[in-house]
């Protein structure tokens, strides 16, 4: 028995949970007409060129030729609709329902959800840290081969010194020099930089190690009062290898026994910023992982959290109902204005949005960005949208937000990162090893499948909604959990465990000189 | 006794060695009318706005005001000649003169100057290793938390037993998913990552980390015949953690073993290609390491060698300087478009060459670019010019080779290893600690004063020739006698010794998505 997937009673294409042979009943009197893969779209009925295929609800595209009922609709099949006019877009439309009250029960207990966190607090910071790290800043490349060494050095003598530091982890990127920083378009690297290094996670202990000559100047990346040799180091002044290796380690150690002074205390939700990207998504993923974490989302934001969700170029062709939730009008002009903004930049390199889904996701079953945009959005919940941020700007809203990053997982995660969020959600339904150093990274699996396969990989399988084991909102508090017991330091999930870490990748959209 | 350097008879400014106080003599008559920094120019005539500067024999721009014989010319003085026309360059115009025989002796002694190296062959290829390196190249930043934990393991646990390997390394990058996969300039990244693959350092043993669901697939990334499971692992087939280390472990064995097989052979410098590169330049560069280096340049030529040297922004403005060296009308046309490219690139992004030079530069004394230009180009020696190669493509023709390339340093240096360099010259004058994993860093600094403060990073002190303690021609063979050593492994430069590796960079002019 094959478990069939229609996500909204208008929709008139089905999903299968399994791959679906010919002669599979998808529907009352109606069988497959030919073997159709696992997530990929079934026809309800017998479709004309030019047809509309309705899935989430929302009009996925026009159909390029026949397509008789029981037959498999592909990527190759689908007219993408016109993306919508950018200037007057609807706002103030939410149709937010709260999941419950901020203390509600858990889904079949009678335990309430927390409401609390253990964190640790940055003075005069408006977020608290799920970790305490020393966050090692390089202002340029050039030095990522003293810090490198540097850094092997301090984790091994010095960490073990003062245990309630967590880690200890170095900032490295390829910006700083050898870049247009003169070019528009320089005000996003080096804003993320200069965020990033405030990310509570790093308890507002500065420590830059620069070279001295490049372009990215510490006026530009440090407030004035933060720029003295205290917190910097500067490799020109410094007399060779080894004094340099000292230099590091010394300072690390004074910003270590610093830190090592933090404590966890209980905060309230309010203090916490979650992020909660996509990579490697199929067509479970919208129906799956994505309305899980998008429930986890809605809990934290009833309760006072602060959400961040990202990806400009996976809501583009949704945007109209991302601006319907923007709390005010000027919201809505500002998600505008991010979305043109990334229009031109792909205009002037000559590409599309068809670079978008990728060849995995097309496997997956997901036919056009259209169909990702509707699934990646389910992530987001449905609270209104309280804050739009550029590309790695520090978050200042609590609630909901919407941050105007690319999609690239490795971008998108360093710009989230430079936003504020202190703990990441991860959905992905083809599967990625993703984490962080300087934040935990919680995986959620839209297959169980996959959850099998990776099985110390997946922190969540949200493929139990697809196997009708559990609803949405079992999954969503489960994660929801999960998020709080992780911010608290009383989980770490398996990136952390084992330490799989991404490197940092700063969105430069200006020119390499 | 302050030294003064004037390099073209032409010239009508000069350099002062040290800082230069109000009244020191520089020409006869002619007496500094305020405190001049070491390496700035001095006017050796009373300039009147709209006067033409000269140095190198070339202008590097007209005065914007009155300048009084004696008086300092900074880079706020000069207003930038116009580029050339880039359609009908000059070409054929070669001036070089051979210096001395291929086996001449070295200056001062009666030993003939090596022209064998002691290189590993890759069979097929035209170019021999100078270090025989396991390289595990990634297809998408996604796998790179698992590598990193692997190849700490193979490191430890495999190499040993290896003992005629010299290292394993993870080609790491950024490059993979996220990005404009079917936009024009995604040729240029997917070539870089081809062509790295194919190094000679990495004896044409491939094995590559794919995640699965990326962009870049395989089919793009390998030739048919290698894209099997002797050489791909792809973690979305793999069953957890563990299984993918032990994968990722047990692939890098098999190669090892075959590495291991590799021996130095005596060869003629036919098959070695070295690269050329500079970052943190100052006003010395272009007098002291700069033309050390071209010297040594110019030997490996002579001796059958093949030299590329890089960087558009860097030559862009003296650009017809190389086009009279190019070797036939062909070579000035590719010349030609690269520029053209280079410009139309940079004006989308809205930057422009003013970008370049860098604060620190300017703070070393370098005005403009041009000025900047001519002691860049200096690094090329005066061989005429063989190939032209477009960012990331593989070296095939003997002989100097311009590549254009950025002038970033990480994305240069990526870049020449993708051409096939398998050693590399960087020329500093500010400093810096640059060194790679996949091939050894011979770092020559511009002054003693820098050689004395990073005594064990900078290997060759080209100051001697500003301090008038060797010519150019015996610091260039002094170097090219250690680019001989060190392809041959008797020596390790200081970057090789710490282990000081910078991260590959890889240049995408295409939008990230």
């Amino acid at each position: 028995m094959i478990r069939i997937i229609k996500v909204h009673s208008s929709d008139n294409v089905v999903i299968p949970v399994q791959d679906a042979p010919k002669g599979t009943e998808v529907a009352s009197g109606i069988k497959t007409i030919q073997d159709i893969p696992q997530g990929h779209k079934i026809a309800l009925k017998d479709f004309r060129k030019g047809d509309e295929v309705v899935r989430y609800g929302v009009v996925l595209g026009s159909l390029l030729k026949d397509v008789l009922a029981g037959g498999h609709i592909d990527e190759n099949m689908l007219e993408m609709p016109q993306p919508p006019g950018l200037d007057e877009m609807p706002w103030g439309k939410s149709t937010w329902v709260c999941p419950g009250e901020p203390a509600g029960n858990a889904a079949g207990t009678d335990k309430p959800l927390p409401v609390t966190f253990e964190g640790y607090e940055v003075p005069g910071f408006p977020f608290a840290g799920t970790r305490n790290i020393l966050g090692m800043m390089t202002s340029v490349q050039c030095v990522a081969g003293i810090m490198n060494i540097a850094v092997e050095k301090i984790r091994k003598e010095l960490l073990p010194k003062y245990p309630n530091v967590d880690d200890v982890t170095v900032l490295n990127h390829n910006y700083g020099c050898g870049c247009a920083i003169g070019a528009p378009d320089a005000v996003v690297p080096i804003r993320t930089l200069r965020s990033l290094l405030r990310n509570p996670n790093f308890g507002g202990e500065v420590m830059v190690v620069a070279l001295g000559c490049e372009k990215l100047t510490l006026e530009m990346l440090l407030e004035p009062e933060e720029n003295n040799p205290e917190n910097v180091i500067v490799l020109q002044n410094i007399s060779g290898f080894k004094a340099m290796i000292d230099a590091v380690f010394s300072m690390a150690e004074k910003k270590l026994r610093k830190l090592n002074e933090r404590r966890r205390v209980t905060l309230p939700l309010e203090k916490l910023c979650v992020g909660v990207q996509c990579g490697g998504s199929d067509a479970f993923s919208g129906i799956t992982a994505n309305p899980a974490a998008g429930y986890a989302s809605d809990l934290l934001v009833r309760a006072g959290g602060t959400v961040l969700f990202p990806e400009v170029t996976e809501v583009r062709d949704g945007v109209q109902y991302l601006s319907e939730r923007c709390e005010s009008w000027e919201l809505s002009q500002k998600l505008g204005q991010e979305m043109k903004w990334y229009d031109a930049y792909l205009e002037r390199g000559g590409a599309d949005l068809s670079a978008n889904p990728s060849p995995g996701n097309k496997a997956g079953g997901i036919s056009n960005i259209m169909e990702k945009t509707m699934g990646a959005i389910a992530k987001s919940g449905s609270a209104p949208i309280a804050g739009v941020l550029a590309a790695g700007e520090l978050v200042s809203q609590k609630g909901l937000n919407f941050a105007a990053t690319p999609a690239s997982d490795f971008h998108c995660g360093t710009l989230m990162l430079a936003s504020g969020t202190t703990l990441q959600v991860f959905t992905t339904g083809r599967g990625t090893p993703y984490g962080l150093a300087a934040a935990p990274v919680i995986k959620v699996g839209s297959r169980t499948e996959l959850k099998n396969l990776w099985e110390d990989i997946i922190d969540i399988d949200a493929g139990t909604i697809a196997e009708g084991k559990e609803t949405i909102a079992e999954a969503g508090q489960r994660l929801y959990k999960m998020i709080v017991d992780t911010a608290s330091g009383h989980h770490k999930p398996f990136a952390e465990m084992y330490r799989l870490y991404n490197d940092l990748c700063i969105f430069d959209p200006a020119p390499v000189t």
